[in-house]
């Protein structure tokens, strides 16, 4: 059940996910962290803000960046060590977010690898991109 | 409805939210990201683990500190533009997590204040810490 | 609040449920089960498949299977002990879809019915066939 | 993003899927499939029964064994064709279950496999038996 060590990553793996945002993501989202920001959960509110409509929580997105590295690369039994996000595009109801991540670093002696971080939405807009590190599960 | 401006923030703010991290938070967040890593799911495995049981997600406690920031300090309206976060301990269930936010620097000129955040346990252990950058709403 | 004995069924009782199936349906029992097939979570990738939009997982209308026999025919109390089901048609969000159960079969010795168990949509469109076997519950 | 094609697939390969069973688990389920039997949702009288507590709904655990069927094996693209289920033992809030589908049969000319289908519980006890039949993705 667990994931890659870091003799089986190598610089430029990659691993995906993908779902397309619902309105009931971003209720339980909120409901779940307590942010109920007016933008994502007040219509009357967000229909009068620059992006016009409620957009969903920038950390729920940054979730499925969380997911791929969790679940995919490395995968189980991983640490997460360090993740920086960069917001740079809302989210809409029903749009469809792929978290893309990518290795760009890999180091055996310190146990740790760093991976490129992004996610888009259905047009390849890069709505967040940013870095992770994480260190593998070890051999056993 | 709208947060606070740049001229109503000063270096040294703060703000919080807590809550207790139950077994349905972790599993309805799960279930809204896709993040079926076993750490967080599954029991069996989990007791197995360094940790000894199931721990929550870390970007579930970031959470904390994006509800902080979006709905007080500075609170509706804002943009968040970056936040990069340490994770430096696990949060299991039962945890009560702190989120705190305290203003670092102010920018007027380009209207970004910058935020040491954080989140603590119930026993004051750093779970996460890290730093957020955001545009206040501007004045209406 | 106990279902009917077996002295209280006969071949030919039928009993039925309805719901419209929603997004947030689809969505949560998504994350109750882990099933993220894109199928089913994935606008983008759905509306190249021969469905042109996401569907519902088959065994979520089997649920809804599973709920008339659960608490109306035979109801509380009952044993559960197989069920056969036939996938036909797939089920999109907003469909209203009725799961009919009808009694072929009782036999008082082994205190076991058999049902044909059906769920469709709202064309009469039947989307699952299949059978049930059950144990009533017994008199007290 | 699609799965395997029936060349890919063989006699013998396996895939499982394994999740820890809370109680929101079994009240979300509950509040989709609108299955309130009241061995599922409600203590008082679960504790007065043959089990003495409240059980998961034999359909949940189903669930599993559909994601592993949509997700691994064969994967997304599949035409779910078929289930049996045999219910053998309760689920309890707070067991681990296990869904193993392990292919006992290739038809290459009519494009489908036959698939054991199984979940255990932490304790290797098996709680649902059954076969699965499947229509792989064709390849493109």
């Amino acid at each position: 059940m667990n994931g890659k060590t870091i003799d089986e990553i190598k610089v430029g793996d990659t691993a995906e996910f993908a779902k397309t945002v619902s309105e009931s993501d971003i209720y339980q989202y909120a409901g779940v962290t307590g942010d109920f920001n007016p933008a994502h959960i007040n219509e009357d509110y967000a229909s009068k803000t620059f992006f016009k409509t409620r957009i969903a929580h920038g950390m729920l997105s940054a979730g499925f960046i969380s997911n791929v590295l969790g679940n995919q690369l490395p995968g189980p039994g991983a640490v997460y060590i360090r993740q920086d996000l960069n917001f740079l595009a809302p989210v809409r109801i029903s749009d469809t977010i792929t978290a893309v991540v990518e290795v760009v670093d890999v180091n055996t002696g310190k146990n740790r690898i760093t991976l490129k971080t992004r996610c888009f939405n259905q047009e390849r807009i890069i709505v967040i991109d940013g870095e992770a590190v994480l260190s593998p599960v070890k051999k056993q």
